[in-house]
């Protein structure tokens, strides 16, 4: 085993206006023990009006690892009963009571005594202890002095980065279709996304190394990146995994020209087990342990940063739920140390009511139990994305594409016509995503019957806009809203025209609502789309 | 009763960056009623592990309006006993339960359904109504289309408000000593505090005119400030509140220059209802309802507002716990819309878990049991501000000084000494607060034995900085953390040295601690600063 080093120092990717940050500089300083402070605005924690918080959870097993086709709507109450009637629900719950103080007995981690006033901006020591375990049990660094700290979950936490990274008029480098909010969060501060390609491995690591190799700074009115921008596990809005090849790929270019990735990945434990399979919509789990399962998930850029290049956003958001507003980047402790400060004169902490509600459950479930609970909610978006795609195939005309994975859609033959007059114009195509909660379509506006007469007309760009706005407009007539795939271009439109991107996108989310809603609007969206190529 | 109209159009007080912000572009439209959305990526609110948070709390009457010295720490588990035993308490609990869904017979607002999912940016709706009536209910603002928007307390309110007003060089005004957390955020943006003269009633309204009349942008080499930082009710540090006839003075100025005040009022419910009085720790209550104890109190800048241009910010933090990190904010809608605009991006919003936990508390408690438990914190910070002082009374020879309200410090005579020979060398002064947290001491340098040799052979602010430094460390040396005054002047040493100004502060808090460390503390205080001064 090769001996693990420090992060290398990074001081010269700081923001002008993170320089100036000191966090020592605001506050006072505390004492030694038995030192009485009358130091801060805080009240006696005697009164905090709460006395005890009870929270009754679920135990880790609660959802199957081969979940039901028969489940009706996750676990809900009329799931569980029909579950419970046929034997096949283990849903049931537990509870922890965080008390205003620790009892010499008390089984609990937290304490409302310190959850309701000032954290540390470190978050609550216990909560602290918990993220480090869990990162060196996932992620595994490869370098030495890695830190954690918590924030108010992951958009917030890339805006933090943009700010101790960027300066107005910077240019970061991402995928041609990344995250909406990441890219308008960036937008507004005058920083720049630079598109690279992505093809099913992820992020190009070609194009990538084309880009900054040949970068015209004259040409492009830009600085050469200095940053990534991209998901390591499953990438939103293409629902693709950047594969463990890529990644080695990726970092080594990373290292030669002194970047800094930002790895933002809050669906990396909803990687599907079995890739789709039409007509087997509840495949059987691996044969492994809920350890062997975290050692068999694709491996994060952490993993092979070995100079403390990546700061990676994790979230709690898709694990425990969004309204937590928790969670926590891991990364070199000098680009950390700018957040912390960022933090101090910003967000301050994230509430520790979250704070001691999550950190507590996480202490009841262990390592192993959130692994199993992760586990079996992988499961739950696993078999809504296989009722989604069935859903298509019930709809449409789906085909392979050979020697890629995409599959692509043709207009339903009526059954009376012969295999041989099939209609040859495909209407989109799309990558059945590898996890995650969403389906990227991509729509082929160059068979769209109109396309290129209004193209013409006015140009490729108006014409993919015109056209793109009545189709979502249409699917949302009939009941089912997507989101626009323009949203998503890190490059604006007459940028990808000039690249030959004549085709537009729709991104749908399987990830919510009861199977019959998901079903009938992914249907809905198939007849709408029929019907727009007509 | 005169008609209230609209909020004036402000628009050319928004800062470049926010000029920017539109939240409509990042995200998805919502439909009518039925649609089905794909739009977003949220969990399944089934996939929350989290079935129930029930919540035991303390019936809004747990704190005497009259709280009797023997309470030894609030009303903790010792003290409860203690009262107990004497037939002093009202301490009682109650509880609520937040569940997955609210059934049709629920008592409670809140659900963990919308509460650990996604919030809108304007916060659950449940505690949008909570605030917008409380607002309603307490400020009683004078124009009417004001709005309310949730924040996560009011650090980072602060914060957003410098980020969607202020450009990078530009300058506000605040007091001489402002919150030293608000100056060191404005700064980190490169944004300059310019002080104001404050005297007992607060912000002077004559300098403040006299600053704006004649403001030289050369010579200052900054534009003239268009925004006031300050605090409404009781100010930080000083303790002090502005008058309400100095709110109407400083108000007509506002408007008259056009100016923006950003009032932070984390300590405006923390009035007390007695100036100090030695040896009346615990004065008798006012003879009045719970509802006309919120009328009793000394209206904040937004009663007077009548153009929209206060943006008050208030906080759940001293009223409820700061680990919730929840507050809102009060103002134009076209300022709110700015701010929302900016959370979208940034924060997004307060965590639901806290939303849901202190909204339902604020729900439980309706506005007049809110009323009555903040009128029970406020006489315990009132009862603590009397011990502070009665334990420096004890240390220190106090004095009145006539026609002001400060008490003068002198080292205790030793009982020997007759009156007349008692040292005519003060050490220091301050006021009795009219509430909150904190006391404020000047610390008479100009009368210390080597302050006058030290600034001629250095210089006045060295001199200052040293003698501050040496007196700080002593007190921390002798166990107790104050927080030392430079970090509150919102205009450096040399130009306050300039302005004549030679005496050094110290903040110190007594708004936490059991009573014995309370006294302790500031004993040790008046003991290491009569050495000080030997």
């Amino acid at each position: 085993m090769s001996e693990k080093h420090d992060a290398v120092d990074l001081s010269h990717h700081i923001s002008d206006f993170a320089k100036t940050l000191d966090s020592r500089l605001a506050f006072g300083k505390p004492g030694p023990p038995g030192t009485i402070s009358l130091d801060g605005g805080v009240p006696d924690t005697e009164y905090f009006p709460i006395e005890s918080i009870t929270v009754e959870y679920l135990k880790p097993d609660s959802f199957p690892l081969k979940p039901t086709d028969a489940l009706p709507h996750g676990p809900g109450v009329l799931g569980w009963i029909a579950n419970v009637l046929t034997g096949k629900s283990n849903k049931t719950t537990d509870s922890y009571t965080i008390s205003r103080r620790l009892g010499p007995d008390d089984q609990s981690k937290f304490e409302l005594k310190t959850a309701l006033t000032y954290s540390p901006i470190t978050g609550l020591p216990a909560l602290e202890t918990i993220v480090a375990d869990w990162v060196k049990r996932v992620h595994q660094p490869a370098y030495s002095n890695y830190a954690t700290l918590v924030d108010v979950g992951a958009s917030c936490a890339w805006s933090s980065c943009l700010s101790i990274l960027l300066n107005p008029g910077d240019s970061f480098i991402t995928d041609r279709y990344a995250y909406n909010a990441a890219l308008y969060q960036a937008r507004a501060r005058d920083v720049h996304p630079v598109a690279v390609a992505t093809d099913l491995d992820g992020l190009s690591a070609v194009d990538l190394e084309h880009v900054l190799a040949n970068w015209d700074e004259k040409a492009r009115g830009l600085r050469r990146p200095r940053v990534i921008y991209t998901q390591g596990g499953i990438q939103n809005p293409t629902g693709l995994m950047i594969s463990t090849q890529r990644k080695k790929d990726i970092y080594d270019i990373v290292v030669r020209y002194d970047l800094i990735i930002v790895e933002d990945d809050p669906y990396y434990f909803q990687q599907a087990s079995h890739p789709y399979q039409h007509n087997n919509t509840v495949p059987q789990p691996q044969k492994q342990s809920d350890e062997e399962w975290i050692d068999s998930l694709v491996p994060s850029f952490l993993r092979f940063d070995y100079e403390g290049r990546v700061i990676r956003l994790d979230t709690f958001s898709k694990t425990i739920g969004p309204g937590g507003r928790l969670g926590y980047y891991t990364g070199s402790p000098q680009l950390l140390e700018k957040l912390q400060a960022l933090h101090q004169s910003y967000i301050t902490f994230p509430s520790g009511v979250a704070q001691a509600v999550f950190g507590e459950l996480l202490h009841r479930y262990q390592s192993e139990g959130f692994a199993r609970w992760l586990r079996g909610l992988t499961s739950q978006y696993e078999l809504r994305r296989n009722w989604a795609i069935d859903a298509l195939y019930d709809a449409l005309d789906l085909h392979a594409k050979s020697q890629t994975r995409a599959l692509v859609a043709y207009a339903p033959s009526d059954g009376q016509i012969s295999e041989k007059s099939k209609p040859k114009t495909s209407l989109m195509s799309f990558v059945p995503p590898d996890g995650g909660m969403f389906m990227w379509f991509n729509i082929h506006l160059h068979n769209h019957p109109r396309y290129h007469a209004l193209a013409r007309q006015t140009s490729p760009a108006a014409a993919k806009n015109a056209l793109a706005t009545e189709l979502w407009t249409a699917i949302a007539d009939a009941g089912v809203i997507l989101r626009r795939g323009e949203l998503f271009a890190s490059e604006d439109d007459e940028e990808r025209v000039r690249l030959g991107e004549e085709d537009i996108f729709l991104r749908a989310s399987f990830s919510y609502g009861p199977r019959e809603d998901l079903e009938k609007a992914f249907k809905i969206f198939a007849s709408v789309l029929v019907k727009f190529f007509e």
